[in-house]
């Protein structure tokens, strides 16, 4: 909900750092690590130099962890080895599932190099240049533009910046992020590798063990990993599938240590978490708690219902629908934790509390008071108007998410409308660079696509629409839908699925490549349909766009405030830039007399066996453990196969995957979770419970040797003991 | 199911002591504290000397620690005050609840002595003698005797001890129990107090905080305690209630430590355990695990919706209700636990193990051989045929005790056979000795009865006697109902409802005196069907005592092996006679990675409180929170109010209540539970998680004083600090 790219007019304040009560808390950036940061890095025994981490004239660190689907993931070989999540993987696994062949169930192993199968739609950024642009995104912006305007200049302007670094050969992919609600601008610059393969993926006992209902929990014993490998072409540029293709050789890779991880131990992540909002009013929390949450929790956990419904009634169904309801269960169980964490922390409370200070600081000094005196109350008006459209726009934006024939539809008709454009004017997304990844996910779609599902889900959407208040409703909709009972709802929908060939991918891929005027002849009752509530949505936008033209100038005030206040701050919100993040092994206490210990053994996923999904322990763990055919994967304290660990990191999503990295700058674990108790801490970081949890490096090792017998990535893998 | 009275003819093996490796099990007789075990109490710190805790001669603890209701109490003043359990004194406060004055929501204080209720059918047992009655119990009876015969020289032997042992006063009452499976016989002498009443019970918001959902649960947060008092006849003798009525003063009684309590420290537990099962074969083991547990787990479930249902719908089956739906809620908890327990700790695999062992000792000696090489298979023949026959009776037994007219029925209709007979002749229960706890219980049934819910579980257990395989059913009860459909069963159970006065009380009394011929002729439908069914429990009765005059030969052998084997046992088994053991406070390791602390804190009071049952705080405990008005009981290292905390004493059902005694003889604690891991405890101690709950003495003192003002009641105590 929280609106993109606010941003400030100039640089009045650069980094500052505060000299804060030491905690874990903090997403650094590698390029810009805090000096009191890395002294403490040194302190804990850290053994490598800065530029061992960051750097863009040698190979670093950062370059070894990478961007993989929604994760992060990180090179593991000289062969383009990626070791990343299980559920990094998992839509890769979907989408090369059948019913027979059931690579999520089962898992997969290629034996050889050959034996390799496509992670369609998977894509590998590796983080090649990093650099300040805040004053060309800047560049015209005035104080004396209409809002509208000033957000469009914007817009155009870091379009143009992206073309510019991009360059042609279509090799890389630009973003760039404002950092500090728009103190700084940084461009980061992507090699993209589109050939990614499977290479191994253990079976889903093992690597998503314990399933929904340990999902955010600790304690956690699921062995959270899989194996993928970056291909190109021969000419060791990036390249579609081909047969032909040649594994990628990284400029670095991390070894993989076998050693003893003890509480205490350091531990840094390389990663790529989404978003954080350490920053926000009291009035942006209140709408969380109050609106955002609960309206999310009905809204997600009636969604569900209607997928796993029908995944238990098809086998067919339980595949396509898997990876949307791992998604969205998720997200379900994130926002429960959102909303209980909030509550409990009392945040509300918390940030008035700092406001006021805030206000008392800005009273005390007449100067401050003339420049500053209103800031928090006119933030305050903008904030409750952005509120009061999104809770407007609410519904209808639902909808036209809610069903994968919709979205295709709203896909191929919008690029129809941007292709006539020239390429600089079109909207972020349709912009000639966009176009491979738009066709991907029409392609992609099709993995997903279960008619019967995608109607029940368009039905509920479409009742929660009609149903609206009635400013919040959609006059397109209500033109359409005269008679409102489910019947006449019935009669609506089947009609729309009788008139459209959208289900069908070529007819698809055909589509996406007409003219806006053949497209119209198709007379496709889905793009009708799209057609419409286009410009409907468009009319949001506008306003939506307006509105944050106005917010810049205000927002930017009360950072420049916040800061002034708060003599500077530590680190930036997250926001899917490579963030570097320090802690240690350690417990916590979740309740009252009771202490979670940071590390769980083999002997824990004996104990939760019940032979049911998603506790069913495969065979060959139960012949180990009765033969204690363990290797030398003892822990020699724990005196067991150790399986996950936890760790005081301050992570979030996005950060799936990554990297923990110990002091020799080798990896001892994999990044895959936090706890549920410090779900929230997005939002308010809290030292004594936030936890992030990973898979320990030495259980993905025994569970591919004496598992999964896959000696051959053993091989590749550089192990330290 | 546990078949009582196996005994064996001579006396050959005495107490003997293993050097077993070191862990808190054993329940000892505090009249015989093994030397080894006294030793190490006295490293651990213990003050006290052997008689201090038990004398005959002197006022020792043993005589602080008394039988009370269902579990244990101990007194606390020199006025009889009795500190014990809030649910030991529940029955006592819902006998005296009505839907106005809800003692059980509400609790009860009085301020003054004259404002004390009576806890209507509660009763002390003091104990003032022990000794050894085996070769009396023994007398007469020889390998000859038929098994029936055998079983009712014994029966009849016990009668005459006893009979002598009470004399005639009327104040005493005697036990006589059978240790090791019948190698040894004492003889409990108590003196009966019959005027108890209500001091000071905490709202059961404090008292039962968490309820069913923490019952058996660490960690806990309750408050579990009520202050009670023995009153006796002006002239010092135990007396029913009277206004005249004065307070019992006790030979001995403790004080209450307001000490520092931490982990390690040395904990002594005094009570009356009711039953443990540690010396059990292989095949009993089985049966429980097959059987015995999961049918009681259904039975209850099916009993608990009866009852709960209808406390759902009505305020006065709430309270009618309350006690039944916390005893069968208790045992259904109990009972899982039991099941989940047995089956992790893998009990039938250890007993088989150890009986292959015994087998292999047997064989190794050729006298051993001939003595005992059959006796383990002849003990399993008569397991089985004692597992058969209460198997085949299990349905009709269960329905002579389901409705509670059926069972006041069953009472009066027994009496008015057995009182024709001569007293020693009469069945045990049912002697002149008896007739006064009989009547109470006629009586006080009353406070339970809710003749709906009485009519539901009637026919649920009808129902499960109907459909009972043929040769379990009941010839009776198949001719009464002809119509097995649920109209007939309705039928059959209006007509027996409108046809019997026995819900109303002076007519359930005055049949209780009534000649048999004169009950037979107030042709109640109720005694009619006792009348009817009590020839078929007699049938099963003399079937069962057959067979248990059988067993007390194999069972003999079959410990004495035992004993020869194990080189003697270092304690016998529960059976509700007075046990001291020891233990230190400790926390332990429910599973992988989760430590559970010893000691909860009011921390955990509030944070799991949701304002709902039953985890209501009460207004005035967040007062305090809020104004920190702790007063001194905070604990030094917790930094906040103690609650309640674990330690590693062996403790079982009956146990409720017990004072636990710290090394200076002091009350630190009451015990009131055990932990849900351990329950299954009671056939096979676990050292690692084994844990007894209690109350730390902080936490009663705190409560009196700071919640509920109770100044009185802690003026009265001698609070040790």
């Amino acid at each position: 909900m929280r609106r993109k790219g606010f941003i400030i007019f100039s640089i009045i304040i650069l980094f500052l750092f505060t000299s804060a009560v030491y905690s874990d808390e903090g997403m650094y950036l590698p390029f810009k690590i805090p000096s009191q940061i890395f002294q403490k890095m040194k302190k804990m025994g850290f053994t490598l130099s800065e530029s061992d981490v960051f750097s863009m004239s040698k190979p670093s660190l950062s370059q070894a962890a990478i961007i993989i689907d929604g994760g992060t993931g990180s090179f593991v070989s000289e062969n383009g080895l990626i070791l990343t999540n299980h559920h990094v993987a998992f839509m890769a696994a979907q989408r090369q599932s059948s019913v027979k062949a059931n690579l999520i169930k089962n898992g997969f192993l290629a034996k050889t190099i050959k034996d390799e199968i496509p992670a369609p739609g998977y894509k590998a950024y590796i983080l090649k240049e990093v650099k300040d642009v805040t004053s060309r995104v800047l560049k015209g912006v005035s104080k004396k533009l209409p809002p509208k305007k000033r957000y469009e200049v914007i817009e155009k302007n870091i379009k143009k910046i992206i073309k510019k670094e991009e360059g042609k050969s279509g090799d890389y992919k630009c973003r760039v992020n404002s950092f500090f609600g728009g103190v700084k601008y940084y461009l980061s610059k992507y090699l993209v590798l589109r050939d990614i393969r499977i290479v191994y993926i253990p079976s889903r006992n093992i690597g998503e063990y314990g399933g929904e209902i340990d999902n955010w929990m600790w304690p956690r014993h699921t062995g959270d990993f899989s194996f993928l490998r970056a291909y190109v072409a021969p000419n060791g540029r990036p390249a579609d599938y081909s047969k032909n293709n040649v594994p990628y050789k990284p400029e670095i890779y991390l070894k993989i240590s076998a050693r003893d991880i003890d509480p205490g131990d350091f531990a840094m992540v390389l990663g790529y978490p989404g978003r954080t909002e350490r920053f926000l009013t009291s009035e942006e929390v209140k709408y969380y708690i109050n609106f955002y949450y609960p309206e999310g929790i009905r809204i997600l956990g009636k969604w569900l219902e209607i997928l796993e419904g029908d995944a238990k009634k098809s086998k067919e169904a339980a595949i396509k629908n898997a990876g949307m309801i791992k998604g969205l269960s998720n997200a379900y169980k994130n926002y429960q934790g959102m909303l209980q964490g909030l509550k409990k922390m009392n945040l509300i409370a918390k940030k008035k509390k700092e406001e006021k200070k805030l206000l008392k600081y800005v009273d005390s000094d007449p100067q401050l008071k003339k420049e500053y005196g209103n800031v928090l109350n006119e933030l305050f008006t903008l904030i409750k108007e952005s509120q009061n459209l999104s809770k407007k726009s609410r519904f209808l934006s639902l909808f036209s998410r809610s069903s994968s024939l919709l979205r295709f539809a709203l896909t191929i008709n919008k690029w129809s409308i941007e292709k006539r454009k020239k390429d600089m004017d079109r909207e972020p997304g349709y912009m000639k660079r966009d176009v491979p990844n738009l066709k991907l996910s029409l392609r992609l779609g099709q993995m997903g696509l279960y008619i019967p599902t995608d109607k029940k889900v368009m039905k509920f959407f479409l009742k929660e629409l009609l149903n609206a208040p009635s400013e919040m409703r959609s006059k397109v909709v209500d033109n359409l839908i005269k008679d409102k009972s489910d019947k006449g709802i019935d009669e609506f929908i089947d009609n729309l699925y009788k008139n459209t060939k959208l289900q069908d991918l070529s007819y698809r891929m055909r589509a996406f490549n007409l003219s806006r005027k053949s497209l119209l002849k198709l007379n496709d009752s889905f793009i009708n349909l799209a057609s419409k509530l286009q410009v409907e949505l468009d009319t949001l936008k506008d306003k939506s766009e307006t509105l944050a033209g106005k917010m810049l100038l205000v927002r930017r005030k009360y950072m420049e405030l916040l800061l002034k206040y708060k003599k500077g701050l530590i680190y930036p919100d997250a926001n899917r830039t490579l963030r570097l993040n320090i802690g240690v092994v350690k417990g916590y206490s979740p309740k009252d007399a009771v202490f979670y210990l940071p590390q769980t053994t083999l002997k824990g996923v004996m104990e939760k066996d019940t032979g049911k999904w998603p506790f069913i322990v495969p065979e060959r763990i139960k012949e180990i453990c009765k033969t204690k055919d363990f290797g030398d994967y003892i822990d020699p304290e724990l005196k067991m196969v150790p399986v996950d660990f936890l760790t005081t990191n301050d992570s979030t999503g996005g950060n799936s995957g990554s990297p923990l990295i110990n002091k020799y700058g080798e990896l001892m674990g994999l990044l895959f979770d936090g706890n549920f108790e410090s779900i929230a801490s997005d939002f308010n970081f809290m030292p004594s419970i936030t936890r992030t949890i990973s898979v320990d490096s030495r259980y993905i090792l025994f569970v591919a040797d004496k598992v999964d017998h896959a000696t051959n990535v053993l091989k590749e893998l550089d192990i330290v003991r």
